[in-house]
């Protein structure tokens, strides 16, 4: 089929036709399509069965253009196969964890997908204090599990670089390198920021020592093909619910550090718990929740940390680090202290990746709903200045991390005087 | 034409088919090839004319199959294209410093390129104690311009990744992942080894701290793709004379941290320094040679870090530093303190992976004619003892590096009490 847009009356048709979505809707279903994207890189239809709500999919297609600027600005459609492909790897990875594809159709750019019914993005329900019990086990679990099985770790030198070049991400790869580590520090005609934090920018943008810090954490972003990445881990990129934890979004695939997924994570509970001290004024509410974010901070690195290493024990078949590599006198303590050299490694990653993604939310093209619904722009100011301190200080100590202790120890830091 | 191996009778005619190649023979010159290959992986030709031998090319073919042993250990034709690709990439970037491609044939896996008639391999020469008064000139031009211009400090993310995708090189990249990083430290049936060296080898293969700083090093080899890497660059891959210095055999040519072919380099000609306490034992002889090596290292680091950071303040095009980021007051500064500390990362990694190229030659699969060619076996154990110690040191202490006379003070701490 020659690529071309779907609409709400041919996708019904579409996905009848297509093999991997024959078993979710009987031959003689009766199928109802509705259109409910919100970007405007993708189309975004629900197709569910009149008879039975309970079986419908999802189906995105990409646009060859961004949809705001007609045909203007052509868009490569092969983000589509980056998000189909890991999503698919995570079928396979951490199954559960992420919606189940049942087809990937590479001339229509499309992908159709589970429905996730019963699931909301994150974002929302952490303004609203709402708390997710199984969320740091779920997501260490994605953490640990994605970016082992894809590293040098576990795969060998051929295996890893034949899944590398299926994720060469130039087009969304230039997304990020832009917006989050070069436009925002300097004058680019697409940077928004709050007024009342201005001077706070215009320091920023002048600031030397910090400047360079940014570039070089740039440049592992750029450079450092340690795993199979996600690539936009924030809290707008998962979906939850009491039970459940979804990740979706996985258009920005590519192999980079690993403490940019992971900073990603800590970066957005960050910004979240700093957002409180304007959406919760009532204290005791507000250290509640508050105290319930740091905890996930905690929880999320201790559990990645433990799970990647065990994987990392039961699975030793990659490039670095074979069994009888360590065979000797004393090689079991050497390949411990390897792993938590290691693992060490990219917590500190994770500072600086995660330090540069607070920052960016503050004074780049976007920012998050957790600060931009914060409507007095003097509450909302004093917030970015925390999460300016903060993020800065993760970018430039990152050498100094030894514990997501350090890590938090900053953001404790930075806010015990904070009047409300 | 289907892929098949030439012989002697067959390449003339090959040769006069291809259409780069017509420029070089008259239509009606007789043509003579012979075979000179004395590697096992490829057949070389050297094919000239009868009538003028200053016309003459080479032709080099990959075999499916690695030659000594038949057809039994089947290898990837592929090598060749990184080959010619690599040398057209030169020819264009170092005019002068590698051979001139005259075409390359994709389905015959052949490369035909400049005869190199008047410049002989430096490995020899330098056991030799010739001099070679342009190869500090040449080949810091040669790094210089090869590492910056395919790096992120020239290209734009998506310049670089089009150039990445065609040098994923995962058959030769395993060969270096084994033979320089692992094997050597530890029980492997290829392994050869000075008997006399026996207790260090065994030492090695049991010292905790050093291979968790191999393990490290070759994490940054495997997945730090900085720039198009040569490879392969020691002194065995290198022709020259008098006048002119000429890099050859390309084929491992992959995107990787620049330290590791500077490191190749310097760790050559540091273990051809030492090997002359073999070699030259006329004392005044070996100095004045020694003295020259030694400047040598340093004249390719510092004229390498120089024409390097002219050629990135010239041409700052790239994802690192684009001019309106360091636009501020102090940013002048700033960029070159950032430059200087990209620049301080490469001699660190530079210092890592010439000390495991150093180790590996002494322990590994294949050493190096400036060893092996010492026949006494005591003399060339207390020369392989110098190489493990500064190699460790260089690995160890790679963090503390902060000149090129750090790492040449090693060779001459090490080397100051040494009895002939």
């Amino acid at each position: 089929m020659t690529y071309q847009p779907l609409n709400t009356e041919t996708v019904t048709k579409y996905v009848k036709d297509r093999n991997g979505v024959r078993d979710i809707f009987p031959p003689d279903a009766r199928l109802i399509a509705k259109e409910v994207g919100d970007g405007n890189l993708n189309l975004v239809f629900i197709v569910e069965s009149k008879d039975d709500p309970n079986r419908s999919v999802v189906v995105k297609q990409a646009l060859p253009y961004l949809r705001v600027a007609g045909d203007s600005w052509p868009l490569t459609r092969e983000r589509v196969r980056f998000e189909a492909q890991s999503l698919m790897q995570y079928n396979k990875l951490t199954p559960g964890l992420a919606p189940e594809v049942y087809d990937y159709d590479e001339e229509m750019s499309a992908v159709t997908m589970e429905h996730l019914r019963h699931h909301q993005i994150m974002r929302k329900p952490l303004v609203a204090r709402q708390k997710f019990p199984n969320f740091i086990d779920h997501i260490s679990t994605f953490l640990a599990r994605t970016l082992f099985f894809t590293s040098d770790l576990y795969l060998t030198g051929p295996e890893k670089k034949a899944l590398q070049a299926k994720y060469i991400n130039p087009a969304l790869c230039k997304i990020q390198e832009d917006f989050v580590y070069t436009n925002p520090y300097k004058t680019s005609p697409e940077n928004n920021w709050n007024p009342k934090f201005d001077a706070e920018v215009q320091a920023t943008r002048a600031n030397a020592a910090l400047k360079i810090a940014i570039a070089e954490v740039k440049e592992t972003y750029i450079s450092h093909a340690q795993s199979l990445l996600h690539g936009d881990l924030h809290t707008g990129s998962i979906m939850v619910n009491e039970q459940e934890t979804k990740v979706i979004d996985s258009e920005f695939a590519f192999y980079g550090p690993m403490g940019y997924d992971i900073g990603n994570i800590l970066a957005h509970l960050t910004l979240n718990y700093l957002t409180h001290f304007a959406h919760t004024p009532i204290e005791s509410v507000r250290v509640d929740f508050q105290s319930y974010l740091l905890d996930t901070i905690r929880g999320v690195w201790l559990e990645f940390a433990k799970k990647f290493e065990q994987l990392w024990i039961e699975n030793n078949k990659g490039e670095l680090g074979a069994a009888d590599y360590w065979d000797f006198q004393g090689g079991e303590k050497a390949f411990q202290d390897f792993r938590q050299s290691y693992i060490l490694n990219v917590l500190r990653d994770t500072a600086g990746h995660g330090g540069c993604e607070m920052l960016r939310r503050l004074m780049g093209i976007v920012t998050i709903w957790d600060i931009s619904s914060i409507e007095d722009l003097d509450k909302r100011a004093n917030v970015e200045r925390l999460a300016l301190k903060i993020g800065s200080r993760w970018i430039m100590e990152r050498y100094q991390i030894n514990s997501i202790d350090d890590l938090i120890g900053i953001v404790k830091e930075e806010t015990q005087n904070v009047k409300v």
